[in-house]
């Protein structure tokens, strides 16, 4: 019998359980994936504990968004994808019904996206989050130029990573921070030009350091609270900074006579304002394949768990050790 | 001999001394006007007072930004305006040396503008803080389009009845807020859609009232402080708001999981982006003057004073109590 992790009350990474669920039949517009692959986020660690910001789970729940499989079936009316396609998903949708986690998963079509052939099943798990949180952002929303300097923090992160990778498709310098010195060479690799250890330097002396005391130009931060003072100190005149997260869980003051004395920009960002958008997700899919097939985008994978220690693999997405993706290999799906 | 208005210490409106003063000669690129007409705003209170955030005064200091009046001389290399022009200043100079209360000013020649025809001398001293302020978030930063609804807060204030009066020429929906019911008419009478009296009904529900549950898209307050929690409650998915002061002088905490949300942006602003930036502040002038020269903008004076009772007229000013610009006439100087 099939297994699907689901979670009966909010908790540490315990109350995830694997249990056996026959696969449900697609209804109408919906896919039936045999899971290979499963990326995890930082959301979804949030969403078992009961303090993701979006969306309070209703229990018991399935879990996860990201996944790259193997389509079983489809249901009535579903164009797009055929059974044996090779896809991934994209989080568009529900996780009580929709949740990835385990070896099979129901999603609405929309929320199915072909596998780049660049692309390991892996990386394929690896591609969604990272990429339509950046895209937000750093194409969406902005207009970046070569001349301005972004500053990434958390850059470790498989968002952080992939955030870097698409400001570097402008052009722009990239100052990315880490609080840990072991993870500065993978964030280099994914292009940042200069990476500040917070544990070790401070971050607005060396943000005006780095830049002749100007500041940078657009900031991109999951972590806010008291933070978010240090961030509007080294910002430049007009800056923006797009918050895209709540790490700290610390409340902060507003800080508004800086914003007024440079004409800052301060914006709360979710990636659902791509996904449940039927006109930005097929723009942000468009642009993010282009990138995915020409090999200037490509996800980083920090470490493979196997189904059966998803317990574990929490674990260790909330120990903050981790250098880009997490993923799970469903090992008795994989031919 | 003619005089000035200086303050040598900060303080209570007291502080404002009216002194004998000898017309300083233009030097390079500045020009000596004749003060017909000037006009008052409320960060010349918080200059005053001390609690200015963008400037603290270097003691003793003139004060003030915009007049109307005659050109007297001009300094070398001067070539926009000669001498007996009728001409106004706009807000993009130092106070120190070149504050405009008084019966003269010596201000740069990137701070003077031509009268428009439709205009009397104390409108044309009401002008330009009240035009470019709102020229920035409604203009500049924004793409208005007549399905928005703009929430514009204290709005008898200059400021408030101008932002109304450039909204209103994208066609937009104007919710307006004020605190005092005998202010309703005066606020409509600019063009707002909807009058919000903030002492006897509820901001968050009146907002929500008018827009069936939407809220609005773009908000323009100059107030902040722990209103901005009331301001995020009624905004609209993706909505902006535009900090431009900080009349409630209290701190606030940081609204984040509400701008995540929602997908929040806050912007902190003053019109010294527009002055400081001689592209931007000509793009500005053209704009507003082309609306003032058709009629669709035009100034609205409150109350006007004679220069001898400037102490009264700063009174009057921290008193809240007018809708709309506060003029001092500058009796001796009219022919």
């Amino acid at each position: 019998m099939p297994r699907i992790v689901r979670f009966h009350r909010t908790g540490g990474p315990e109350v995830l359980c694997l249990e056996e669920a026959p696969p449900e039949q697609p209804r109408e517009g919906e896919v039936l994936i045999r899971n290979q692959a499963i990326g995890l986020n930082n959301s979804e660690a949030q969403l078992r504990r009961g303090d993701y910001p979006m969306l309070t789970a209703d229990l018991p729940s399935r879990i996860g968004r990201e996944c790259a499989g193997i389509v079983e079936a489809i249901g009535p009316s579903v164009t797009t994808v055929k059974p044996n396609d090779l896809v991934s998903t994209i989080p568009a949708f529900d996780v009580k019904r929709n949740g990835v986690y385990g070896e099979w998963c129901v999603v609405p079509e929309v929320g199915v996206a072909r596998v780049p052939m660049r692309l390991s099943r892996l990386e394929a798990a690896a591609v969604w989050q990272q990429y339509l949180t950046a895209y937000g952002p750093l194409v969406l929303n902005s207009r970046l130029e070569p001349s301005m300097t972004v500053l990434i923090t958390a850059a470790a992160s498989s968002v952080g990573l992939g955030a870097i990778q698409v400001a570097k498709l402008f052009g722009t310098r990239v100052i990315a921070t880490t609080r840990t010195a072991s993870k500065e060479a993978i964030i280099r690799s994914a292009g940042a030009d200069d990476v500040i250890i917070t544990s070790h330097q401070p971050l607005v002396a060396s943000v005006n350091h780095l830049t002749d005391g100007r500041g940078f130009d657009l900031g991109l931060d999951p972590i806010a609270g008291p933070g978010i003072a240090d961030l509007i100190d080294c910002a430049a005149p007009e800056a923006a900074i797009h918050l895209y997260g709540q790490l700290a869980g610390e409340p902060s003051f507003f800080p508004l006579r800086a914003m007024l004395r440079k004409g800052l920009t301060v914006r709360g960002y979710t990636l659902w304002e791509i996904t449940l958008n039927p006109a930005r997700r097929e723009a942000a899919k468009q642009y993010i394949f282009n990138h995915l097939d020409s090999g200037k985008l490509r996800p980083i994978i920090d470490r493979v768990f196997p189904l059966e220690s998803v317990v574990e693999a929490h674990r260790y997405l909330e120990s903050g050790r981790q250098a880009g993706k997490i993923v799970i290999e469903v090992a008795g799906n994989v031919s």
